[in-house]
């Protein structure tokens, strides 16, 4: 059987009955079940993660995105993290029985679907992208909502599909993207600088771990280290949680806890509790699911965790 | 004034008659510097460091291969490290006034010397490379000595000066490669296995640090992850030190040592100072070069070290 996740950040966060409604068709729509709903008012965005049968999740998500134009308006939208778009990002993520390529098709109808619909322009971006300048979100993204207009006059900026900026809802981006790990380490300090630093340390592009792409965010009462694992196989989640404490203690600065966002599975959480548990391999981990758990969340003091963040909950 | 780093690695280790010979170029030679003779009988292997003026060192250094080629015979050589030829490696290395483009040069006309003296093929290797295949010593050097004479039937496996194997000195590739850190890190078991997992766990082909290439080593009484770091600026030596540490945990086996091999600079040596010192960057270090040694040598657990293994130290 064919299973999809499909992982949309809008951007909104404190309206919680537009929130509702945007989720809506997640929850009406069969062979879909909507997992999370994750808001996030540092960030002024939620990521919601559906997860169920292809042509299913993406008919929600279509709808989904025509439904958040109608209640975000980007004119007003403040926050931390970059953003361009009511309906920011779209990933859909192969999970069960998928290609790659069945994903990228998928993806593909979703962005055309939704143009269609709405009117806003979509990129197609990571793996569904048809052009270099199209792989990296945060190529897209820059400039932001408030910088598109002008952006998209330049031909190399054409979106896949539409061209002119949608007044209220800006610009989204649809793609397949592989599993990856949302991973946020936080820091006992409000000094951003050295949230900054740590990132640098760790991230690929500036010497640090292959998989790993990393920056700082500035929350309330403490800074993060906000990160992407794109392949956990490669580049260990506890392996950079102990780097980043490692190189925290230059700055006088304890690591306080973790975040995963969205969904993560359970041969990344094996992959971890191995490490802490002694065992030379994921594969010599016999745990239960809630034990496996018990274990990441004590050594990675991860907050906000439960079984209903991982993906083998839903997939029986 | 133009100043060149030259680091060849000779198949030999216990004849110290043999050895002596073959540096006398270095210390015969005008405008030269014979800076160090490692010897290691575990891999069997000498590396001799010179240091001087580029038309100089290339001089000492193609006399040396001769003699090399004279004094070592391969047929007989066994150890830990792979080898292809009697002088099997010569590393150029521009350390003052010197563009990477006249380094290739140089290791160019040094190549092509050696061949026309002692009918020794000659492979450019890294910066100097002219094929794809080239670039990666370890590609050149696989099927090693004994492997050669089949290997060089390929055209595709064709050096760069000459065609057939010596039959007594083998291969040989000449070069120009960045200034790197070559760094062994000392395990306190015998278990090859625990260095071959830690080596993957922090070498970027792997999904580790961006920088480093790594493997396992056997030595008499422990095992090592002996590792080049292609770029200290970018991934720093006390991170993947304390990186090996962690990871040796897991295993129950502590890090007992480490050293470098050949030379390393001020300003690396400055990195890893400024992280034990908790000062937040490598400018932030005032100390002498004593005095940044100690603390490097201390928190590293580094043997065999001293200031004669500065580059900072010959060059004034």
């Amino acid at each position: 059987m064919k299973i999809v996740e499909c992982v949309p950040n809008y951007s909104i966060s404190e309206d919680v009955e537009g929130i509702k409604k945007i989720v809506q068709p997640f929850i009406d729509t069969d062979g879909v079940e909507l997992v999370n709903v994750e808001p996030d008012t540092s960030y002024n965005r939620t990521v919601v993660t559906a997860i169920g049968e292809p042509q299913a999740v993406k008919s929600a998500m279509v709808q989904s995105c025509k439904i958040a134009s109608e209640v975000i308006d980007m004119r007003e939208h403040r926050g931390e993290h970059k953003r361009m778009g009511a309906t920011d990002v779209v990933p859909f993520i192969p999970i069960q029985d998928m290609t790659i390529e069945e994903t990228i098709a998928l993806s593909e109808e979703c962005a055309k679907e939704i143009y269609e619909l709405t009117n806003i322009p979509v990129f197609l971006y990571n793996l569904s992208a048809k052009r270099e300048q199209c792989k990296k979100l945060p190529d897209i993204r820059k400039g932001e909502f408030e910088g598109m207009k002008e952006k998209l006059q330049d031909s190399y900026w054409k979106p896949d599909f539409g061209s002119e900026v949608h007044p209220t809802a800006g610009v989204t981006a649809v793609g397949c993207r592989p599993l990856l790990v949302a991973y946020n380490i936080d820091l006992q300090t409000n000094d951003r600088k050295v949230a900054s630093a740590i990132a640098r340390m760790i991230r690929y592009s500036n010497g640090g771990y292959r998989c790993i792409q990393a920056g700082p965010a500035s929350l309330e009462d403490h800074v993060q280290v906000t990160m992407n694992v794109t392949d956990y196989t490669m580049t260990s989640v506890y392996r950079v949680y102990e780097t980043v404490k490692m190189e925290a203690k230059r700055f006088g600065v304890d690591v306080c806890g973790s975040e995963f966002i969205g969904l993560v599975n359970m041969d990344c959480l094996k992959d971890i509790a191995a490490y802490y548990l002694c065992l030379p391999s994921k594969d010599d981990v016999t745990l239960s699911m809630d034990e496996v758990i018990d274990v990441v969340v004590k050594n990675l003091q991860v907050h906000g965790f439960s079984k209903e963040k991982v993906i083998e909950y839903y997939v029986k």
